[in-house]
């Protein structure tokens, strides 16, 4: 591993030492991290985009083979670079080693997953419907239609996932799969980890001689190099992963564009979790093991993070409390992403603890370390009548916190759900005999998430053909979508048809005698 | 037929006789045409809206076949209303008896292809990942994911389509199809074969028992009762076929609700043609008689008319100029929808003759009728040096006018294409010695376009599953999607995915032992 130099990638050259240098922080300490990074300056932002633009007209023709060749090299040179990733990753992000290389290998896993769906082919969706020249009163065409790649992506890096949702995450890993080269806006709170993993893919780019264009990183920040990257016309959609005011200010630059682009964005997530009387009945402890478990998972900085318990009232409730609160207690500090996140959280629970309709269970102070930035778990607690009447309780606590409410009537449990925003997941827990009159709930929660998980728990997202991670605003900006699994790849295509044209200009997909042998609907 | 009332349809009762009365005029003649038809109020929007969000509850837990069973419903009470709304329709629209009958044979045949659609199953898009509990290091779970409605969505009639792009058009279809309640912003120019229509719909609704809130139709203008329509928080999505400006306004609105929802508009194109030097020689008659019926086809009230034909300069260039001029010449004047597209195509070709650049070869003027909205056809002729340079003459007229425009060079061809906004579609006509050359062309083409088309002309929109009426800004406002096809379903669904659901919960799309018994991608 050669050393940091903190500069941009605008294809296959470098940015400049620009006058606006900025610099990592190892948040476990609070200490500063060498080397200083440099902020794209306008000029470097117009050429990384006018290269992708340029490499779009390429790389679109390239054969679904090459591409999945450059995913898979991309792979590769990543995993050749893993140690130099986690040595920096700790530093950077306060992760821990096996958390970085879990998440490197669920990054390559990744491109690999979608290097496979290129090679399957499929995945173009072909519909061909055959001419019928007899036809009366109209002769039918020959139609046929695919899926095409949209044009260049702008991806921005997350805090909260160094690799699997930053740089080669699975924003870029979908956007190359479809066709479309992306210039992605590192984050700057892990600016080395994002340049270790930029060369990895400079490294492919050159290796599978491909346009240098078709991959870009910028740094800088979101309120000036990400604007102008999506203000870029070049710039056809981009992915997002973040915060809640920083989607929708990425969507407010997108609409008022002079051709507006796609956004997607996924930001803000409570993650309802009901528990039924059964399953608390059967099962509380264990509930409660689990339920620590997933909020406390990674300091509670995942999109995923349950941060909203409904649980019915009574003595079952009270000893899932005790029990949970018990664990949360025994749970260390943990360190956190940011200074400003661990700032945001300990404000969010400080107004939830100063909230006179909610009871803190175990309040998330005391125990950290004087220097960086720590967290301790929190746990609330209020009634379901108390929680409809209050709208700042339903803001998101990035981090280990959660509030239990109690519920005294299905029909409040129903209508407290009907009140949510959007949100990535839903989760039930019941015992066998909780399902029979669960349809109503289970609907209910549906018309809110992207994801109803079952007698588990909402972080974990699985990486396969069927996972939905996204949700109704604000979950994400747009519902309609998912920013992990295969069908991610829908995100950065259009469907485009040809009619009667000659073989020899149809895409592959499309000729007549399927040289591609993949699954047609034709008609 | 019962008489006209005038009152929007708000479920199963009607509108009250509000303040705001409007009425219908017959465009062949200026004269207004009885009766009375009155904007829906504040309250009657909200009213309209809240019931369709009651509805969406039940009906989007339909199975599909009550679903197909209720679009077949629909087709048939328009047919049997057939009489009626071609002898309003003529009056209302000045388009001849024959095209009426054609376009309701085209709305009902499309209710019943969603219909075929939703009985086939195949669409939900199925995808099983089986959970493989002994995975190491972490078990799979068992992940299921199909599309489902997104919820209420509101629908703009259009005034170039009065059955098929409106009040049961295509967007109604797909909607209805997909589980989603629609609620019509019926176009002003017809209401009469609006309320026709819907008092079909509301028919149907009745006959098959679903909740009446499943349809309902508001009369009155875009920017009043459209844009509260829009801005309504039950609505969570809309389609708009119109201007540019009329849909752009629209993609405003939902930007900035607290919860913005997508639009699908389809606005502006001006469909380039382009012709190659080998089929020029080969058929320029032809071509001038093809371009011809494709320009004038419905007073060249289409989405998809030809506004601008590049070909190659020359000799065979001026035959077909003059060709083309004879025949436009001897297309006689034909009623336009409105007064005010009348006027639109008045100064849209008065801007292009005045063009110091521009050589008129068919002025359109002279020959209308002092009374009611007329127009004759116009064609001019420019070079592709003058028209790079000139933005005017990239806007759409609306109406039976067309640009030739000369080039002496392939690169300037492409580069032209390259600089034109998005389009519905791009069409090329060629020999067969003209294709060895075309692949870059072609490309150039499809970044521009939903639909490419060959040797053919662009009017005519086939309704199946490879049809793409859709492209990129400004052809629409979300070129991922397409308004004609089965396709034009996912314009309305998200795709939810239930992990670890107990079977008897799941829709029956997924459960085990495929019930529905279709096409699932399971892993």
């Amino acid at each position: 591993m050669e050393s940091l130099t903190g500069l941009s990638f605008l294809g296959n050259s470098r940015g400049t030492a620009t006058p606006t240098p900025f610099h990592a922080s190892d948040p476990a300490t609070g200490q500063p991290l060498e080397p200083d990074f440099y902020a794209a300056s306008d000029s470097e932002i117009d050429q990384a985009c006018t290269l992708a633009w340029q490499a779009f007209l390429d790389y679109r023709q390239c054969p679904d083979s090459k591409r999945a060749e450059f995913l898979r090299c991309i792979a590769d040179e990543i995993d050749a670079a893993g140690e130099a990733i986690t040595q920096r990753g700790v530093s950077e992000t306060g992760l821990p080693a096996g958390r970085l290389t879990g998440e490197r290998g669920r990054t390559c896993g990744q491109l690999r997953l979608f290097a496979d769906l290129l090679e399957d082919g499929n995945w173009v969706q072909a519909r061909i419907d055959l001419a019928q020249p007899e036809r009366t009163p109209l002769p039918k065409s020959d139609i046929r239609c695919q899926q095409r790649p949209l044009g260049p992506v702008a991806i921005f890096g997350a805090s909260n996932f160094p690799l699997a949702f930053s740089v080669a995450g699975g924003d870029t890993a979908s956007a190359l799969a479809a066709g479309c080269p992306v210039v992605v806006k590192a984050h700057e709170a892990h600016p080395g980890v994002s340049e270790i993993v930029a060369t990895a893919i400079a490294a492919a780019v050159k290796k599978c001689g491909l346009h240098p264009g078709v991959f870009s990183m910028l740094n800088g920040s979101g309120k000036v190099v990400g604007k102008a990257l999506v203000s870029h016309p070049a710039i056809k959609a981009v992915g997002f992963t973040g915060s809640r005011s920083g989607g929708c200010a990425l969507m407010q630059i997108a609409a008022n564009r002079l051709e507006p682009i796609p956004v997607y964005a996924e930001m803000s997530s409570i993650n309802p979790v009901v528990i039924l009387p059964g399953a608390l009945a059967e099962r509380a402890t264990a509930l409660a093991e689990g339920l620590q478990g997933s909020v406390t998972l990674g300091a509670g900085q995942f999109c995923t993070n349950p941060g909203l318990v409904f649980l019915p009232a009574g003595t079952d409730a009270d000893q899932f409390a005790l029990a949970l609160a018990k664990q949360m207690q025994e749970t260390p500090a943990a360190v956190m992403l940011t200074d400003g996140i661990s700032q945001a959280f300990q404000s969010g629970v400080a107004k939830m603890a100063s909230h006179p309709k909610v009871e803190t269970l175990v309040p998330a102070a005391g125990q950290e370390p004087s220097a960086g930035s720590h967290a301790t778990p929190a746990v609330f607690r209020t009634t379901i009548d108390d929680w409809v009447n209050s709208k700042e309780m339903v803001d998101e606590v990035f981090g280990p916190s959660t509030l239990l409410v109690t519920y005294d009537s299905r029909e409040k449990l129903i209508d407290a759900i009907g009140s949510l925003e959007g949100q990535l997941t839903a989760t039930l827990h019941g015992a066998d005999d909780d399902w029979t009159d669960a349809h109503e709930l289970v609907e209910a929660m549906e018309l809110k998430a992207g994801r109803l998980v079952f007698n588990g728990f909402p972080t974990g997202v699985e990486v396969c053909h069927s996972m939905v991670h996204g949700g109704p605003f604000p979950a994400t900006s747009d519902g309609r979508s998912t920013s992990v699994g295969t069908q991610a790849i829908y995100r950065f295509t259009r469907p485009v048809a040809w009619q009667d044209c000659p073989d020899a200009l149809l895409p592959i997909a499309l000729q007549s005698g399927n040289p591609r042998k993949i699954d047609r609907l034709e008609t």
